[in-house]
């Protein structure tokens, strides 16, 4: 079960490669088998008449194994075919896939290749799509394990919801109702007073009551909290970190498909520029007492980001506190000031990547801040203990897996990079 | 924020560490202070009557920074000390923790310990065991990198039961019903149409009835399954990486847990010995009719591999197949016969570890299994797609994270290593 295409492929060799018939080419004579395995594409030269015969009856996708000597072929993919081959089949012949996998790009709309994703996935480009993914969550990992972060898996069934009662799924819980985390947001904050750095990669659930481009129900997310900050410009730093540990594993991890996808990685600069948001009000044109960007003010940003200052990523600083979590902590820097928040978000490519800020850590300001918002103590009993009982100045973030790979393949809807997307009309396969 | 107390105390340095309040011990004219940070634990000595006054306001757990001089101290714990303090609280005087923290074993009984988890899993052992856990991780997940797995992340919200309606909780999905994933058992197995070889680490979620020792309803399983595998013994020979792997990674990464809670970690042999269903329950001296292996028949089995074989590991193959799920392979080694299975259990320290197994990979036996199992096909329909169009020979298995921890802690119940766990009585914190 080890050999694979790509390495095993030495010219002159006898070979045996196991794969699934990519694509059968037909002509006079000769019948062409490109073979697919997880490594690449192999082609396979059939001259014999009766093994001509044979595989004629290999329907794409029928998974082979096929011993053959290998032959050097600049103008084959690889540089090298395999020829006088003798084929083993290691299933039933397949039936004719739902969409065509041979072709350089999908010709099916996206409806069909998530209605037959178990399929579908097996496309170069899709499976080159999660291979970013997949590299992106290994250079989170490496990037923070390495400055002292410990990996942590907290609880997905939790008694209440996670910042409001809104877009929250009701889980039958023996009985009684639990709820699915929306974030790990409160044990990633209590555990930073276990551990003082940590992070979880691992699904979050949205009921979101509508079909966007941007969302679903179900997503990977990507979540650091570190104790011991001076303000939000150290989770900055932190993040900086990171994307730079997800930037580099894709380089080195996923370069076929980075190569197959035309992927653009961006370059993280030794500091991502900071504006605040007052500032960026500003900048995006937009009117002076707007509580929020909207999507054309984070294009104009971004936009202005590279224009001005180079780089595809740009920090909002100083939100306003009213848009903000309870948990949220006021301004300290540029200057104190009570209306804006020491939280930021992440703009990469004109979207939004990454929320993230310093929190309240004294019991005190909890207290206040549940009151101010009229929630009930009681229900935060277990997360109020952990400030209790002496926790740092601390923040965090998140990174949605998904979008951030949707930003570097550029595709425009979310759906194309989950695996098995869940949202209001989907829940399978 | 960098700076901790096992790599900054160089004797005759001026230094600022920041951490807990572990412990203060006042004697006549001294109060020693022991800080804790995620490295570990410093003393600071105070004799300055001014200082020793102020200190004394600040109950354990009280977050400060410290700004002494390191002096050499043989007696003190990591051989140094900090002299001439002063000290900054970094939040307000805290309260004194429900559990005493500073004592090096809890005093507190379990349910405590549970209930007050956000602070007791600060206890220097109760975060050692989560240590374990982080490292076995990475272990995993680095040991199937190696060998070209690709890392996947699959939904959790899913339309059916993974293998039967028992134990699986309801979700109110946009007023239909939806189910927790019991486990990533059938995506994995469509992910290696796409991948060849998967693993993924997650949350899976059991409603299981009863209280037991072994048993919470929400636990991250570590899954791999692997494609082009001639039977079940290649899937063992994987598993066998991945459990070197995370031994290796929690002896390189988690020291210091290892050291504290005197974990002995187990020799992983080059090859995990074997032995037929049929001969473990005659070495059980069980009743050779017996379909499955009692606790009582595991913890003899582990007793004879170590006192026959050497090794702590075991692995059984060969169960009956009306003891396994639909989808198991009937048993093609030793022999072919159709009553046993292509599967196995891994035994560790008197416990299963693991299941795993080779799985069927034709669609028309997929259909027979699902009609012999009195299953509508229809339920299944993505799942059979992937075979419909071309499945390898595969197979696959999971090991429960908290488990395995438990085996190399001696904890005999699973909750005392698990970070916030539920179960048919606990929905928090």
């Amino acid at each position: 079960m080890g050999r694979t295409m790509t390495d095993a492929l030495a010219p002159g060799a006898r070979v045996t490669v196991q794969g699934w018939v990519h694509r059968r080419r037909t002509l006079a004579g000769v019948t062409f088998v490109v073979l697919r395995d997880r490594t690449g594409l192999a082609q396979v030269v059939v001259k014999d008449p009766a093994t001509i015969r044979e595989v004629a009856g290999y329907g794409e996708e029928t998974v082979v194994s096929v011993t053959g000597t290998v032959l050097a072929n600049p103008v084959a993919p690889g540089g090298v075919e395999v020829v006088d081959p003798r084929f083993e089949t290691l299933t039933d012949p397949a039936e004719t896939p739902p969409v065509q996998l041979w072709r350089p790009t999908p010709q099916a709309g996206l409806p069909t290749l998530l209605d037959h994703a178990p399929v579908a996935l097996r496309h170069p480009r899709l499976a080159a799509s999660w291979r970013l993914a997949a590299a992106s969550m290994h250079g989170f990992r490496s990037a923070l394990s390495a400055a002292g972060f410990t990996e942590v898996q907290t609880p997905k069934l939790v008694e209440m919801s996670t910042e409001s009662g809104a877009n929250v799924f009701t889980v039958d819980y023996f009985g009684r109702p639990a709820y699915l985390a929306q974030s790990p947001q409160l044990y990633k904050q209590v555990l930073v007073g276990v551990f003082e750095r940590v992070f979880e990669v691992g699904p979050v659930f949205r009921a979101e009551q509508h079909d966007t481009l941007r969302h679903v129900a179900e997503y990977v997310s990507l979540d650091a909290e570190v104790g011991f900050v001076r303000d939000h410009r150290d989770v900055i730093a932190v993040l900086r970190e990171a994307l730079a540990g997800m930037v580099a594993a894709v380089r080195e991890r996923a370069a076929s498909a980075v190569g197959l996808l035309d992927v653009r990685l961006p370059v993280v600069p030794e500091e991502i520029p900071v504006v605040h948001f007052r500032d960026a009000l500003r900048i995006a044109g937009a009117p002076p007492d707007e509580p929020d960007l909207a999507p054309e003010h984070e294009r104009a940003l971004s936009a202005w980001a590279l224009a001005e200052l180079g780089s595809e990523l740009l920090a909002v600083e100083g939100y306003p506190m009213r848009k903000r979590p309870f948990y949220t902590h006021p301004q300290t820097v540029p200057e104190p000031d009570p209306q804006w928040s020491n939280s930021f978000d992440v703009l990469f490519r004109g979207l939004e990547l990454t929320t993230g800020g310093q929190r309240l850590h004294r019991y005190a300001d909890y207290r206040a801040a549940l009151a101010a918002s009229g929630q009930d103590e009681a229900a935060y009993a277990g997360y109020l203990e952990a400030f209790r009982h002496g926790m740092p100045p601390h923040g965090g973030f998140a990174i949605g897996l998904e979008r951030w790979v949707a930003r570097l393949t550029g595709a425009s809807n979310i759906r194309e990079v989950t695996l098995f997307p869940r949202d209001l009309h989907r829940l399978s396969p």
